[in-house]
């Protein structure tokens, strides 16, 4: 019997698993069985009611995940027994984003992935790459094409310096990608473990922002010229303050996350000054994501994963979600035969 | 004898007129006699010091205006007579912006165009438009030059739509560059009178922001989609809220002016869910204006001038500036045989 | 009933109208009561089996054409009455070509547009620009937006200058949407009578190609710096020379029809020694085609339809198209009650 | 006593070596001692009169090499020492091409690189990378920028893949740099020696040419889709068709050499059915060579030196570059302390 994990409250504590009815595919349809969801830090302000406080209810969490084709509707030429991944917002395939595409994301307000059978249009999938374990290809839809996607729109290329912040789920895919591209990366954290980490994952040159308050400067100063050519930046307002100093003139900074809450004092007239641009990304179409599959594929990326919890603990991967412990991404994987 | 403005203390009252001795041009450089100076807020700023308080001193304030080649320096193939105007960005010439090319910018930290007689790389000059006259000429590097670029960083064409704020130099230029290329505009104004020589310029809607307090929204539904194409934002924080609602998903924003020293609240989850772009628009090269030239012949355009001051006035062409009460451009003429 | 005509054999004097059962709209579809069709130079290349002399036969020719939503399928919400156009490559929808695109175009492989009921995916159609009559908008789907995106990959701005080859769909169209541009056009012709129609139409220059047979120096000299900014190239060979010498250093060339079957000398080492970019221009996705209906609504421009003909006698389009005569458009309309 | 080869008529055996007065540098001018010298292809059509045969003589030949500042002209903030290489163009600094740059080019029409001492204004050098060898650093300003720009223009990232023909010395760079960005690239050769040699250089793909002179279907068969992203075409129309069989829908050729004189039959008709750009590459400007330096350095790419002749021998290794044995630069070095 098909489970799936929903919400009719928000808020952790609400999170129920309960079973549901089998759903045949319909035309252009396939249904996955579902074999990894991962969580992002969208699906746990989405849970507690702090992204979007009009998402409809009962609500399916999660974005990510991968899948084998178990059903094929009418008019669809997959393979029973595919693996494959749903596209984070179902409606935009390629070029920009429109107001309608952003209306079609899993997770809120479309019914997300965390749950064993998951009926989407074929043409909203991609094949997962060959060579990743379920876990790991679960991790890409939201986290690696954000990430892939902001590099790009960057122009980041070999030869670029790129600054990315912390050591979450987008962070690490920027560091990984980056460095598949030929950049030099800059990376920030609190912690000399996770610097470490990342140090062993290619970032030439890591600071601590506790250590050194002022970390725009010093990554400028690291990068030469005026400053870093990208900053992913993942903070929001408490951040861009320093992205504005690390970046260089004439550089990008690709605003992805807005821990919190997304207004606050933004220094405006040093973007003016250093004649910065700033581009909210948000994720990418399956465009995006098939570059991103190609890169994976041709440079041996193996995301990371911080912590893979059964089905049927899925809040306690919310949880460790929360603690703000993780490197990398945490996962959820579901038993073949469940 | 040749004759400047300068500044040996910020502050209005401390403009003062001086002679001085006449310089040859070095090599690559002519020397212009200057027919028209145009202001710039940026100049009110740096007059008042608001700007860049450790700008060198006295400073020659302005960095826009025309003049004629009336010496020509070793190595230069000029023709005496030629009618010039010397770029912003003196070592900006083409290609991205870089650091270095920010720190010679006329009127601070080099000597600015306020004086009878300038001397300046050939390099740095370009021809002025036949067909405008000097007060219409000496309008364009700033302002025009910084609409100009904005549109194109916008990615503006025919059938783009696209707000301007208010009704100083930058915006005026983008309404009538923006309807040259073929885009509809929209733009704001607190004063009828001022939106009605605006519609009569070619902007299609108007709004008085005092009556439409959320004119953001009202700016998007006339646009249809999710919003327009671009905002030519001059405002800074006071304004970014509703321009971030003007702006469609994956739209741009070109941020040019900020008013009010630039920092405050700034709704960057707006910028974000919307997939927005902010650029920073720092006027522009020597390729730009070239392209801005080549826009202002072909269409017939003719810069606004809203009032004409002698040189002997120029602090009073300062105080209208700060008055707020024009229409276009303040500009400063010199007689022919000063 | 509904008819069509379609071809068994190559060649025109095989053009046959048959009466077909009515076919209803399957998911996602719609069925189009066809008003207008208009005829392009691939459509008579198509019939006469030059363009692919494999294409499923019998075949349905045309790709234009405009009609009314006169059935819905399931999944579709389009109100019955709706003027729409289909677009040419039925799967292109954003974003740069694929090789898949471009086994989806109208009039071959799949059957084309010249048949009283059309039945087509909604998604794959655009609503018809208001303001224009039948016979206008049918001619937009390969001639207008061929057009728009030529210039929109040439770069082409206010300011920017244009040659266009002859006095075909796409030229005149290039012309039109180039002046709602801003940009200043020059054209060739065999006939001073259509280059005064040009001149009309806003040409700035005008150049008769027998009597100036070097006319792309001709060109580059009336447009100064080294040559015109873009080249809407629609001759093949035959013509790649002298656009060659007509464009500037670091110009574009956009290629887009290959009358002589497309193999030839090509002065390739000029290409290179002026940075010449030359791009492949097949139609465009439906983004272009909106794009193409702003501009054409927001300037007022009218398609030029040369001759109309009725349905009954699509040959005698053809063999008008064939002619060379026209100037602008052929179109063929089909009675409102047919 | 300062020497320099140069040729009064063109042909090989016209090559003279002669002593020169010591000129001083002028203002804005750096006097480099040259270090090493590297031959181009474009040299050799040079000195035997095919490239330009109204270039101005006597001609210094060769526009590639690494020198030492030892004296400094007024104005000019050099330290004497510094290892610097003059760009190809003089005067193309940044942003696009200008017809006006590409009469700056050394080695005709201005004096070339291959004398013992060469005055050149310090803007129009850039530093050479550290790390690099002499006879290395000679090798980067006309193959290795162009090599750099040419994957720039044709969008190249990772991911990509690139198809390189040949292994002369753009080939080789370009397949060195594209692997540094993280792309894929199949190479062509009719040498299995040479192709070996590009394997260990990290080419994934080699095609022996001579063996498959269908190569162009087999190298779009090696990257699946409908082809390689991107072709850096240097043999002009001998090469093309086979090229336009490689490249993808949508994908670029960056046109390089032309090798056979450069016109020919070229299937136009393929280029547009498959909306390819074909993109003129004349080497790059300064800030295109910087770009490069950076690459070179954070990915410690090491120019292939195929042969070093002495400067007194400089004629043989124009003879070694005819032969067509060389796989990478061939490269003239000079005594410290000639």
């Amino acid at each position: 019997m098909p489970k799936r994990w929903h919400l009719s409250e928000f808020g952790l504590a609400h999170l129920a698993c309960v079973e549901v009815d089998p759903v045949p595919p319909g035309p252009g349809e396939v249904r996955l069985r579902m074999r990894a969801v991962s969580l992002n830090y969208r699906d746990l302000l989405m849970v507690r009611g702090h992204y979007d406080p009009r998402v409809p209810r009962p609500l399916v969490p999660c974005s990510d995940g991968v899948g084998v084709v178990e059903a094929v509707g009418p008019g669809v030429e997959a393979r029973p027994g595919e693996r494959r991944i749903p596209i984070f917002a179902q409606g935009w395939l390629a070029g920009p984003p429109r107001a309608e595409h952003l209306r079609t994301t899993l997770g809120g307000p479309l019914p997300g992935t965390l749950q064993t059978h998951l009926v989407v249009p074929y043409a909203a999938t991609v094949p997962a790459p060959t060579g990743l374990s379920d876990a790991e290809a679960a991790t890409l839809p939201c986290a690696g094409v954000t990430a892939w996607h902001a590099l790009e729109a960057c122009g980041v290329t070999a030869g670029s310096t790129v600054a990315t912040l912390g050591t979450g789920g987008v962070s690490i895919f920027a560091l990984q990608l980056a460095r598949a591209m030929g950049a030099r990366v800059a990376i920030t954290s609190s912690s000399p473990a996770k610097l470490d980490r990342a140090r062993a994952l290619g970032a030439e040159h890591t600071v601590d922002y506790r250590a050194t308050p002022d970390w725009g400067r010093e990554i400028a100063r690291w990068a030469g010229d005026s400053g870093v050519d990208a900053v992913i930046e993942v903070g929001g307002a408490g951040t861009i303050g320093e992205s504005l100093r690390a970046v260089r003139v004439g550089g990008t900074l690709a605003l992805i996350g807005v821990l919190d809450g997304g207004a606050g004092d933004v220094p405006l007239v040093k973007a003016l000054m250093r004649s910065v641009r700033i581009q909210g990304v948000l994720v990418g179409s399956r465009d995006h994501f098939e570059a991103l599959s190609k890169v994976v594929t041709s440079s041996g990326i193996r995301p990371v994963v911080d912590r893979v919890f059964p089905f049927d603990e899925a809040p306690m991967a919310f949880e460790h979600l929360a603690s703000g412990a993780h490197f990398g991404k945490v996962v959820v994987t579901l038993p073949e035969d469940a």
